[in-house]
């Protein structure tokens, strides 16, 4: 196959820019800090249902039979559903929704479980009812008969010989083969590089250790919320807060057995995402429930399903052993990476493999991935999923290697970066990359060298790498007589991205970002446009609306040229002046052109659709100060410093924004954040009271130092800037703990239980 | 200047089409008969308030005090706005709405009265409150003292030497000159063509006869009505039923003195139009309550104010002068249009003065146009606005002088008929038109040859001419994977135009209408688009959609060709297939294409926007049989043909239907519908009982005739057919009650006081 149209080719302009790199007010800010932005649950129409789902109190049980027939005589119900309400699944399909892909028949079957329930929360049946009083009491009249089946909880367990097994037909894809044994374990890959075991003997140290991390939510503050309308012209039209419109269309397409367009999905604003706004839940069950009753029915989540009916990130079991000669070079790596899949397979162990020796060049390496189905709910994407819990294990080891080798870890960083050219064990060669300008520049910051005193305190690092994202997206553009331009777009924001991608359109076009109005509409009215997810948004839909504004920019100046009567290609568009260019004479505003543009031939509307590829890679290091009790075990952040290489920070008070939330969110990950849960498999701190996530008083000011090394991949030198943050903060906060009172902590959280039981157990030794 | 892109250089093609002409089911179909359709009225927001206008109950009254105080403090209301709240007005700025444009101090002066009213039901003050009850008891608690004046009503009234004056200031624009001499006569044009005395003395027989029409009004069934946020962002967001949403952005803008871009329109469905959703009314004074109370505050007319308040069209008086040789040929005619404007100057005089002698051929012609500001509402457009009026009288002098030859009616207008080189009065020469073709399928139909017997019987015919418009439309279009497309657009869909534009993009795309998803949406979401008038959207919006289709296709092709991996000129699109021209063994359908997109370098959008040119005019004529009882003077339609030239008929359904609703709204103009007013100017019959317009026990079935003269203007032939069939039916319903009981009916409406006066008169005689 030839090329295509948008291959990226483009050459990072080294010229100052006017709008990229400055910090405007984003489009959306007053809507949101005035209450007026409208989400999921905001939604109104006439008729509107309420639907609620029943969900299965077992994390692990054959489900003998379900009798609604109480419930459908409640007065008030209006329909009830069940699995057999969904299309029969033919198997072997695979539906994409957003941050990874999943079979057609699991992602029905998580969506109404039919036959068996995996885990505590597991959907059964929806109802739908005039009203939210009404919809609980129906739920608690269906009766469900079970027979209670012991649960798997860890991925140790659901690879032990004799665990029970979740899916009964589950044979292990083993390096792309299907074995015929059925087993918990989904998927085993493995990725080499070089010749591990020569390498670990050219070794003069070598450590090894084991891991294990829990289970942990995104904690987004909006639940997952629906309202569906199957229309009598047989489409459906979905309004939810998502991060991917167009998946949630192609994924309740593909559940209903639909044609894609004849669903359209309107996102509603989103109350963060960070991964977990992608999956399909019980979006086909309103659908169905308004295909009953003719009306529009709305879910929306309590706090207790999000967390035990959504998509955690996955909990696992990590080992690690790394060699390096006494001169600190690594020469040998090996990773075991065992994860937790949640009930139906797709855990992010892909990237985990992908990221866990990410920020090293070495020459050899092993990485053993595990998918391993478990009873907990079907693990979602988590900002960089899978990485998080990798860094943390790979980068206690290297510090471990750095102290045994009386080395600065930084240093010893440094000297084993990755950097152009450097292979990675699963074949990508890295193209410009900034993790070595990102180890300098956490060198050279003052928090590197400030003095730490008083006991107990200690100071750690740690790197992280993301591989970040691109894919497909749309953008149009259109002028107004004021001299504004409407940009239209498919990318649902979250975290500042109407204004980072009209910044980039404002740029080509020489006029504010205040002058560029944003919107994000529903599936009919942009083309395609892939999910708000791997760092991606303002890559690849900036790139499109630099191209969109591109192709609007010289329809204006052949406009120009031609009100001026001479040839297009003597015009140019320079600081927002259309000029001929031989002659000072003519010139005239955008502003001045797009008021005449009606009268002179029409308006005119600049369009771009690209499958974004040159996606740069991200690195990110923290460095972090802590205090341990060592009676109550608990760890106070003191100071915590982040360095990210952005490839070009097109805002970067968002960027900033992004790295100080994923370090929070990685502070929170690392000291107090997990799935606690009872033996037979029930979440117990299903609560935001429970489920202790950092708030503001928990957490020093976080600092930010914004590197940029151009991403020669795009127009901008953009790479993302949304995920990586989060990486290298727990491994961070470990090898502080480690500083500040010689432990090395080898699970997460590292909650006061946990470093109180690892203080003992360095007491025995 | 130079030529732009979009000139009309067009040759229609002479192919067979697919789709083009064919009969499918329209999108907007089941939501509309599901009663699923959101129209304005329908619109809900959390903190939504409800709004009134408190109107004039005097016709002509100068406004001494308004004392707000009592309503302000009734509990509920939350703010009050009059005339002092809008803007100050700086003379001279015209604003355009839609059919016409108004002066910027004329317009905000229509919505909310300042100094004088000028006619009863004129806006004076708008209030905001919690429940529709409480605005109308804070309605009556606001006290205006009037000093109330005499009215003048009708147009000779207003033109009478000593008539009272109602804009102070107004001084007659006479033939492009401002007169000194301040009067109700806003202006008065002279169309001149040939000499007109020496062509009266050619004519053997000369008729010359006086009509007055009533004032009338388009009776659509759903009232204004409006919901306007003034958000904190300061940008204005309004909702409402347009026929023109970037005219409202325009108005509002204008009205509120505003960059358009600080406005965003949504137009909700529309029911029913006709040319009287154009006008600016209650708009920017719900923005302003908005503005003052921080919520969205809607307000919905009452069909009282539906009549009192929003513009019908002009009642007028005409005089036409015609001369003709005893061989049937017409030598000279002459016209006085006088027609009301309302309180505000702009009647359609100017159209009446383009179709009054537009069907003929006519060497030597003068036409004096009058715009005359009179105690009623300001006029608005009304379906080919000011032709009915001049055709009515017109089209029955040219009955007479056949009569009076004793030529056959249709013989007659053939042998004078305007065909492609005429020159009117105005100036333009016809391009091809279909007028001739037109009258020979009259006097073809079996209609014209059928026996009518029976006593006080008679069969009439008219035709009648009207222009059509153009002017601005965008359009994208992106595709779906599953060989769909998706439409946009921003042509608002009053009769079936979402189908009509999408058929034109399905038979570039060799694809189904059904697989073409249209969306009509907001201002900020769609290039500029002038608005649904004219019958311009099948026209412009068709055309833009065709070009939009094609900058698709093209991209398609280039896709395939990379995917083939051969040149792009050697790939067509045929019939939905690709091919590659030189080798059979490389063919894609559509959808086959599509499914691959994103794969294969990305999504593609097409986009095009233009300034419709090239607009072709359309001419109908009618047959109409009725039965008259001369004890009542009670008019009975027996039989009705109408016979339009379509140009291209896109969809024949809808043209039909456009045929059959001009017709049947010529026909209650004709017998029964007037606004009733009292001596001092209050409109005595504001309700649907007491507006007389004709349901279907009223009139016969309307039988069509649909000819098809392309207009060489346009890619597919179209001419727009939403106008021109409401221009004959007076004239021919005029024609043939003076064949059943030989009077000649010189008003309208010709109710049965009128018709029994006729007999009397005539009687006298």
């Amino acid at each position: 196959m030839a090329t295509t149209a948008y291959e990226p080719n483009v050459v990072l302009s080294t010229e100052q820019f006017n709008v990229v790199g400055t910090r405007p007010i984003r489009h959306d800010g007053p809507d949101k800090v005035t209450g007026r932005a409208l989400y999921g649950a905001d939604f109104q129409a006439a008729g509107l249902l309420h639907g609620g789902i029943l969900r299965s109190p077992h994390s692990h049980a054959r489900i003998k039979s379900i009798d609604t027939s109480r419930a459908e005589a409640l007065p008030g119900v209006r329909a009830v559903v069940t699995a057999g309400d969904l299309p029969a699944t033919e198997p072997g399909g695979m539906v994409d929704y957003g941050e990874g892909s999943m079979d057609l028949g699991y992602m029905r079957q998580n969506v109404l479980a039919h036959g068996k329930v995996l885990y505590a929360g597991h959907a059964v049946a929806g109802v739908a009812a005039t009203s939210l009083h009404i919809v609980d009491e129906a739920l608690a009249l269906i009766d469900v008969d079970y027979e209670v089946l012991s649960p798997v909880l860890t991925a140790p367990e659901g690879m032990a010989d004799g665990a029970p097994v979740l899916i009964e037909d589950l044979q292990t894809q083993e390096f792309g083969e299907r074995l015929t044994k059925v087993s918990n374990v989904a998927e085993h890959f493995q990725h080499k590089l070089g010749d591990v075991a020569a390498g670990f003997a050219q070794a003069d140290v070598i450590i090894e250790r084991e891991f294990n991390t829990a289970t942990v939510h995104q904690g987004y503050i909006e639940p997952q919320n629906v309202t569906a309308l199957w229309n009598s012209d047989g489409r459906v039209h979905v309004w939810t807060s998502t991060q991917g419109p167009f998946e949630v269309r192609g994924a309740v397409a593909a559940a209903l057995d639909l044609a894609v367009s004849r669903v359209k999905v309107t996102p509603m604003e989103i109350g963060g995402g960070f991964g977990g706004k992608f999956p399909l839940y019980h979006d086909p069950v309103a659908a169905l429930l308004s295909k009953k009753t003719g009306r529009p029915v709305k879910i929306v989540m309590s706090r207790k399903e999000v967390f035990e009916s959504t998509g955690p990130t996955s909990g696992s079991q990590i080992k690690i052993k790394i060699g390096a000669t006494k001169d600190g070079k690594i020469t040998a790596a090996q990773a075991f990476l065992a994860y937790e899949a949640g009930a139906f397979p797709g855990s992010p162990v892909g990237a985990a493999a992908e990221c866990v020796f990410g920020p090293y060049d070495i020459p050899n390496v092993v990485i053993d991935g595990y998918d391993v189905v478990v009873n907990k709910p079907k693990s979602g994407a988590y900002r960089a999923p899978g990485a998080t819990n990798a860094s943390f294990a790979a980068e206690t080891v290297v510090d471990e290697l750095a102290l045994k080798l009386g080395l600065d870890p930084i240093d010893f960083r440094l000297n084993n970066a990755a950097r152009e050219g450097t292979r990675r064990a699963s074949g990508p060669v890295f193209p410009r990359i900034g993790l070595v300008e990102t180890l300098e520049a956490m060198k050279s910051h003052p928090h590197w060298s400030a003095p730490l005193e008083g006991p107990n305190r200690g100071r750690g690092v740690a790197v992280g790498f993301w591989m970040n994202g691109g894919a497909e997206s749309s953008c149009t553009i259109s002028v107004n007589a004021d001299g504004t331009v409407n940009l239209i777009e498919g990318s649902t924001d979250i975290g500042g991205t109407r204004v980072s991608v009209a910044m980039q359109a404002a740029e080509v076009l020489g006029i504010s970002a205040e002058d560029v109005h944003p919107a994000v509409v529903d599936t009919d009215s942009v083309g395609y446009t892939s999910g708000t997810g791997g760092s991606s948004v303002t890559f690849k839909t900036g790139w499109s609306a630099y191209l969109a504004a591109q192709n609007l920019r010289d329809q204006m100046i052949e406009r120009a040229a031609a009100i001026w009567d001479i040839a297009s290609d003597t015009v140019e568009l320079r600081d927002g002046v259309f000029r001929a260019k031989a002659d000072p004479e003519l010139s005239m505003s955008f502003a001045e052109l797009a008021a005449q543009l009606n009268g002179t031939g029409g308006p005119i509307v600049g369009r771009a659709a690209l499958n974004a590829t040159g996606v740069g890679g991200a690195f990110a290091g923290c460095i972090s100060d802590v205090e341990v009790d060592p009676e109550t075990g608990k760890v106070d952040v003191l100071r915590f410093t982040i360095v990210q290489d952005a490839g070009k920070a097109i805002h970067p008070s968002y960027v900033e924004g992004q790295m100080q939330g994923g370090a929070a969110q990685g502070i929170g990950w690392a000291l107090n954040e997990e799935y606690f849960m009872s033996e037979d498999g029930r979440m117990m701190n299903s609560s935001l009271l429970d489920y202790r996530m950092p708030t503001s008083l928990d957490l020093p000011m976080i600092d930010t130092v914004i590197v940029e090394v151009a991403n020669p991949g795009h127009p901008f030198g953009v790479r993302g800037v949304g995920e990586v943050s989060i990486v290298p903060p727990p491994a961070a906060v470990a090898n502080a703990v480690h500083r500040a009172i010689g432990v090395r902590m080898d699970r997460l959280p590292m909650n006061p239980v946990a470093v109180t039981e690892a203080i003992w157990k360095h007491q025995k030794k």
